[in-house]
């Protein structure tokens, strides 16, 4: 059995959203258990009625919450009866206990997870990982997105080296093209920590570097995982969320400035719902936290029950295929480079 | 009478592109004074049988080329003779010259003006300023965009002080609405580099400082300017262009997928045209080199013959609005500050 927490608070369409995703996932996986921290009474209301196997689903009764714009040092100080905290301590402090999901607070998940749970032997920073969907149907993997504003050449090669390991044993893609992002593609761009990374990935058999990628390649099919520093990661991930999404809202705005785009978009309608599902992050899971002890997921704050379902099953997936044993072998082997 | 030149090889349309984009810039503005440097046989075929007035136009001759992978300080100090070069010697050497348009390798540009160009008294680091269109139709600018891979805090400030300048004296904004790119939009947020840019910004009463921005946010409408270094600026700029491409080819692409879609494509074709105009950034004028002694307009490698003509007139409008003296004024009420 498989024993996962879900923080039902703290996101846009909290608690509803993390039971009904809790559900889905428990039925579709019989070897999986699930615990919901948040006020009892409410995640109580929202269960009435519904038929699940409740020997597979404990509530544990955590009645804060924290708001995204709390400061995230105050907010796991302050806030040990919040969902979120709740769940961590419950994680770092119960073997059997594999995972935890989160919409909450970014700041503050990656704050207690840094605090609370302990690192991979052998890691130096753990890194967030979302997932971005490409054009030509495929994922792309971004390593970090946000933990770290700031990084070291050694930093980035263990991400890459994680960030391998997690494409290719949770989405099965093997040997994943790995890139360093950069200003342009020859091996001399970028700063000093770029230069001496693409060095030190070069010498690393284990990631199958293909070199740096300017970022409008990003969606290009290209890459599975991009390498970057969790600044420059960021505005990779959020820009390219913003510009898809603004310019469909412009498409919309435009069909309906003329009654022949209407008729046009009428017969158009299932292809441009279809486009806006496509961009929509949430349909390709969470960004998990590698590096960490204990697999953390964390599920986009806007995320429906699908998504929350979907960042569930990621976190078994990583759980079963051991990826943090498998990470802790790979740094093991580069250890001394990384003084 | 305003003298500029223009490097009409090392793009990807040369010299067709550059010669009749000088056309079309010396028709429109009767002040105007063009100096055309490249190779004299093919410039002269290129004029062959057109009508412009001859008293205006000049070829200068430089029959080398820079290719965009050659290393630029090579470039710049073995190929004297490149239209590039030569260009950049003359503007450095005569006083009545007042810019340069090229469309050729952007680590050449950067680099030949940074050896040969003089800076703009307390200008510490000369930094790009590309244009890119918003979705509410203003325009926005982003400063640096990959001149400088790594800054300080006063350089951000100064990044601020020339584009705030440049958008209002260039494009007739007032008093732009200036952002720091960061991870979040708290003061707090990021390296130390941004939360003592964010201060500084603070103490600057001549950029209208708004604070952070995300970069989901940049198409907002809700900017006219955002700061950062160079590295993330690159990725800004590119992931945005990159994005806005990819999407509307796989839009194309679906729409070829079903005769029902292609139907309704049909009446829209008009909507998709504009849409594909409305995101090419060429249509926006080059990306200005802010804070050398004279001004560099870089076009986009791509630059059709009507990019041409807009980067000509954006060298002009710069020179004819005495944008460097007002910076040379504005960042000496700093200086101090710049150690």
């Amino acid at each position: 059995m498989i024993k996962i927490l879900i923080d039902c608070f703290g996101g846009d369409r909290s608690p509803q959203a993390q039971v009904e995703g809790a559900l889905m996932a428990l039925e579709a996986n019989s070897d999986l258990h699930l615990i919901l921290t948040g006020d009892e009474a409410i995640l109580r209301r929202c269960l009435e009625g519904r038929r699940y196997d409740s020997s597979r689903l404990e509530i544990v009764h955590a009645p804060e919450v924290i708001g995204c714009d709390e400061k995230p040092t105050d907010a796991i100080r302050l806030k040990r009866n919040s969902s979120m905290i709740k769940a961590m301590i419950m994680l770092r402090d119960e073997d059997d206990i594999a995972a935890m999901v989160s919409t909450g607070s970014t700041g503050a998940l990656v704050t207690g997870a840094l605090v609370r749970l302990g690192r991979i032997p052998g890691v130096i920073r753990p890194a967030f990982c979302p997932i971005l969907p490409t054009m030509n149907g495929s994922i792309v993997g971004i390593c970090d997105s946000g933990a770290n504003v700031t990084v070291t050449a050694a930093h980035l090669r263990q991400f890459a080296i994680m960030a391998s390991l997690y494409m290719e044993n949770v989405f099965g893609i093997e040997r994943p093209r790995t890139a360093l992002l950069n200003v342009g593609k020859e091996a001399e761009k970028g700063d000093d920590i770029r230069q001496e990374a693409y060095r030190l990935l070069q010498e690393t058999p284990c990631v199958n570097f293909v070199g740096n990628m300017e970022s409008r390649d990003l969606l290009s099919g290209a890459y599975d995982v991009v390498v970057t520093d969790g600044f420059s990661g960021n505005v990779l991930v959020k820009t390219t969320e913003g510009t898809a999404l603004e310019l469909l809202k412009k498409i919309k705005k435009d069909i309906y400035s003329r009654t022949l785009y209407k008729a046009g978009a009428l017969l158009m309608k299932r292809m441009f719902r279809e486009e806006k599902e496509f961009m929509n992050y949430q349909n390709y899971g969470g960004s998990v936290l590698l590096g960490v002890e204990k697999v953390v997921v964390k599920g986009h704050g806007s995320s429906n029950a699908v998504a929350v379902c979907k960042c569930i099953e990621q976190a078994y997936r990583m759980e079963v295929s051991r990826l943090g044993g498998k990470i802790a072998d790979e740094i093991a082997r580069y250890e001394h480079f990384e003084e």
